[in-house]
């Protein structure tokens, strides 16, 4: 019974630790911690955004926190608001789905910036649960962006 | 002291798997699967929308998604955006507590569609959780609203 | 193993509670339930809005909440939405940081109305944990709003 509710604490440290990685993604960007940001995934991770093609492994996610659209953002005033996510968990490979907004300040005020569909494939490393892929697409209709929304 | 833990560790994984139901329904809803929507309710759940009615039972919840409005929504671009819930727990019934954001894609942008108080009955099943009733109404200043925000 | 059990079902309780303290902070704001917010803080706890000075103690908290900037956002309809936080735990303190959108009703629609930073500050009482000190700054591209968003 002991060995029992060890697996089922460790399932759940599993989500746990998934989900604040997840959370941890928008006020590392925010803040413009490039190298945390990168951090988050694989050496060779791979952040796919619909319609801006992909970026591979941790120098190139790096670059893209340090790149002139996202430091104009950040002059500007933005939040990457990632919504919670729905998770499934198979051993040590982990899909999390979800919403990500990007809002815009402006001089008339905040403006809705970007709406996206994520999917996260995660996988546990030695040193805990790293981003494999997230693909990012616009929800404008597209359905390849929809598509991303389904849960495995 | 094994069977205090066992029930602390069930408590853990009924509110995961609360949070996790409810962080379902935006990417489930967005990508337009009717059947796994409906199925997050039991049989007979409630669905119950401000100004909209009451759509009661599975095939009517799956109606919702398939009819004109959301398949509109859907055409236009659209993120249902469930914010983290509150969740208080009494045994086999528990009370989630939050607020859902609906951004629509227009030619000009992204608007906030819709913002609503959510308070969502859930009920243990012998298949797991489930939404016995969703109230759902829209927040623009009316008491109707507000009250669903209290936590119990 | 039962002692190593028990401790880290204890880490991932203090974390369910922290999440779930702020979770309950929009609902019970666009409640108006002032009372219930105060008491998300210890008793000499502070709310640091950037731009609007320092609320210190629950009385000043509460008064937040029934002063008449938050009431007529009320009256309008308002959401104060808190997105998920990132937590790091450390014993009896811990910190959570994230982003809160707070969204206004107007005549023509839902508007974006204030986008902010939020580094809270919780400590472990005696019954249960409260928030210590909440910052919160406007992200209109000032460096004191992102400072907020390091992770510790």
């Amino acid at each position: 019974m002991v060995e029992d509710i060890a697996a089922r604490v460790q399932r759940l440290e599993d989500i746990e630790a998934i989900r604040n990685l997840i959370a941890s993604y928008g006020p590392l960007a925010d803040n413009g911690d490039a190298q945390a940001v990168a951090a988050l995934w694989c050496e060779n991770g791979v952040y796919a955004i619909g319609g801006m093609g992909e970026a591979r492994g941790r120098a190139a996610i790096a670059a893209l926190i340090n790149g002139p659209v996202h430091q104009q953002l950040m002059t500007d005033g933005c939040a990457h608001l990632l919504g919670p996510v729905a998770i499934t968990l198979d051993g040590d490979r982990a899909i999390a789905t979800g919403h990500s907004i990007v809002f815009r300040h402006k001089v008339s005020g905040f403006e809705v910036h970007r709406v996206s569909a994520n999917r996260w494939a995660l996988l546990r490393m030695v040193d805990g649960w790293k981003v494999e892929r997230r693909d990012n697409q616009v929800l404008d209709g597209h359905n390849a962006a929809r598509a991303l929304l389904g849960l495995t």
